[in-house]
């Protein structure tokens, strides 16, 4: 690969000026702002790179921009990420956000600095550049390509799967997708994902309307409770049916039922990298682990177990100091994440059913948002791709089986695609949809720079097409 | 009481006046809002009036008012209210409400409108209007008086205790309390008091940082609920503990212990009105109550049950939408009614040991305020007086044998004064810390006007001497 990097090494000034063009749009979906001129841009550099067929195609919310680089070769690969980023309004950022400066960061060397340069633009960039850089060397990719860069990932994706029926004949053709990201830790080392958890988002309420007890509407003043019923009792009733007393146990009959287990050789995956398993995660000011968990067992519970957590609580007056309120209604919200090959609609009708059972009809079940689960086998050719790409640039992969969080992959892998998926690309970049984000440029004797970030993805495209081959 | 009406009658346009003076200074304790102003107004009225000492005494708050008229009468009795309103940025005001304007308000014709006529300055300057009237007829008040009218009851009475401390020996010598207040409703019916609950709020919080487990600090990705414990389920957990499945008996061993049921006497008493007991607050769009309970049980509950009741629930992210958290902490305000002869510390107590019997040592319990009960027997000269002085003005009193939520009258019913005190006057006002308080002037002939209000405070004050020389 010392060519391809040579290459980008020699027009690496023009990539990065690349990234930062795309920086300096703040197409911010949650608010809307400059999503037009984000897609447009997009859009430019598709072309700019040479590719053939580049679309704006409108949905029903922001447009996906799909791009079609039909190279004569056997095998294709969808290429997935996003144009739109979270607002940028934190007041610690150290550099204006939109500007995509060049800062020294310790120890790496230049970094770009701002919203987007982690998530996902950077990755988004750097594949184009890859891909420029492969066809000047070899005249057209290694691959036939798609692109479809959505604008609507901080929003939760909602429109892509309408893109994707709309654009199923083509995108059917696909071998395979391929999710450039920064997988590289600070420690040097390249993880990839081949799957991602599912997540159901929700709401329970308890309330005086719906229980026909209780304050209805408006809250009560407290003195009330001697004969009034208290919708946040019922709340808190309610939800303690749900999990064991430490919290852990789903406790709605069945819910653990579709579950598969890690099997030896999901185990012997993990063992693999068990000792360099050190996420920056772990170091939350985290003491103890649940049942003191550590190692495999710690790993087995990330990647392979469902949870139900509360992201909130709230009902009645929670300001500072006193407001002595018999509130008419609280909630909690919930967010369950599954695994294969566990179905959101059959967990949703558990959850209800439990409710039910337990005496709580009234208490309201409402979805507020959900994200299925994905899954590829890790013989899949654009995983050992992946693997492959790493161990040519010198690291050994750690392979996770699944992203613990919840990634829109599941649209591209599950029906009517169906198709195999890597997230992978050894690049260096933290704090995403947070205050000074940035992706390496620089980097130093462990973590890659820009250069290699970009020649790992070229790496990857070759070896998805050799792998292919063999398959 | 014919004489005192028509001398009021004949003076109204002063005692409205007078009304509005106070009215029109803004003395909003939890701003700070021209506190001084509104003590040196209020000694400037008890001046006014006559009455022989009139100090303004520094506390470590705001300032307690106090007058004292020792008209060589056999008994004594301390006057009770507060100077100090609560803000009234409130947007629905329909007059300026710091204006004190008179509003013709349909069926009760003229009522003076503004921030504190209800709460406490209509009742203040309306027993000073009394006193004023007594003495221009009769040349001294029937009873001696001591005023005590503070500028902290808005805050929870604070410092009032501490005032009560520096001022024992001279308070000591008084034989009753009266706290003139409103207490016709808009039947024309008469309530009074003679007691209050006492009230415990507080605050339980579960986290991670007292915990040992679960984040620390910051708020952790929910994905790590895979192997990172809850403290919001924590604080689920414990708050069910606390509670019947119902959420309306407490579970605490011994919390119950030291109530005092209602006696047959007492439920005579409340027998007595309970067809007439009809507040408004009973309209409230509640269909049901606990146990279905209604009548005299309803009556009971309310008077004389203990209550445990969530004010607000909080932690983690309550907004709009979905945030994936795990939170590091989650916190229950909740307020704890109790009565005679339960005790704050040792109520508190059993709360602790119950969290720590129960395995929840690390969930905090902060108290955050507090308010004891008083109480006083029905057969006390100032309760019967109140009563007689209600049957004089032609009105059945509603003897509530305690105001169902706190008030801080245990400040001079407990320990150290020990007096027995009602609260009470045939006045109709509404709205207290709400748009558009109002108190009335003229009336119907249910609801008495402001002069009426007056005699009915006299009459009090008359029948208190009587009620004294035959105890």
């Amino acid at each position: 690969m010392r060519r391809v990097q040579g290459w980008i090494e020699a027009n690496l000034d023009r990539h990065i000026n690349r990234l930062q063009r795309l920086v300096r749009v703040p197409s911010i979906s949650p608010t809307g702002q400059q999503m037009a001129e984000g897609a447009e841009t997009t859009a430019q550099l598709l072309r700019e790179i040479g590719c053939q067929v580049v679309e704006i195609v409108p949905t029903s919310g922001f447009p996906v921009v799909f791009g079609e680089w039909q190279a004569g070769q056997p095998y294709t690969l969808v290429i997935y990420a996003e144009y739109d980023v979270m607002p940028a309004d934190e007041p610690a950022w150290k550099v204006k956000p939109f500007e995509a400066a060049l800062v020294d960061e310790p120890g790496l060397g230049r970094v770009l600095m701002g919203r987007g340069a982690r998530n996902q633009k950077g990755p988004l960039v750097s594949i184009l550049n890859a891909v420029e850089a492969l066809v000047a060397l070899d005249g057209k990719p290694p691959v036939n390509l798609m692109f479809v860069f959505e604008g609507e990932e901080e929003l939760g994706s909602r429109h892509l799967p309408e893109f994707v029926e709309k654009y199923a004949d083509r995108l059917k053709r696909a071998d395979a997708m391929l999710a450039p990201h920064t997988h590289m830790n600070r420690q040097g080392e390249g993880l990839l994902w081949a799957g991602s958890k599912g997540i159901i988002v929700m709401e329970l309420e308890a309330s005086g309307q719906k229980w026909g007890r209780g304050p209805v509407g408006a809250d009560a003043h407290s003195c009330y409770k001697a004969f009034v019923d208290s919708p946040a009792w019922r709340l808190v009733q309610a939800l303690a049916t749900l999990v064991s007393p430490d919290g852990n146990r789903v406790l709605v009959d069945g819910f653990y039922d579709a579950v598969l287990a890690p099997s030896a050789q999901d185990d012997a995956l993990l063992a693999a990298f068990q000792d360099r398993f050190n996420p920056d995660f772990l170091d939350m000011g985290i003491t103890r682990h649940i049942e003191d968990v550590h190692g495999l067992e710690l790993m087995r519970r990330f990647f392979y177990s469902p949870t139900l957590n509360i992201n909130g609580l709230s009902g009645g007056y929670a300001g500072p100091g006193i407001k002595t309120l018999l509130p008419a209604a609280a909630t909690a919200k919930l967010d369950l994440r599954y695994v294969p090959n566990q179905e959101a609609s059959d967990l949703i009708a558990k959850l209800r059913g439990h409710l039910d059972r337990h005496g709580f009809p009234d208490v309201e079940l409402r979805v507020l948002g959900q994200s299925d689960w994905s899954a590829t086998p890790l013989t899949s050719p654009v995983v050992s791709a992946a693997m492959s790409a790493y161990r040519r640039m010198g690291r050994e992969p750690q392979v996770w089986p699944r992203n613990p969080g919840s990634i829109p992959f599941w649209i591209f892998n599950r029906a009517p695609l169906n198709l195999p998926f890597a997230s992978a690309g050894l690049g260096h970049a933290v704090r995403s949809h947070a205050p000074n984000e940035f992706i390496v440029v620089d980097g130093n004797a462990q973590v890659f720079g820009l250069a290699q970030f970009e020649t790992s993805l070229a790496a990857i495209l070759y070896e998805f097409a050799a792998a292919s081959a063999h398959a």
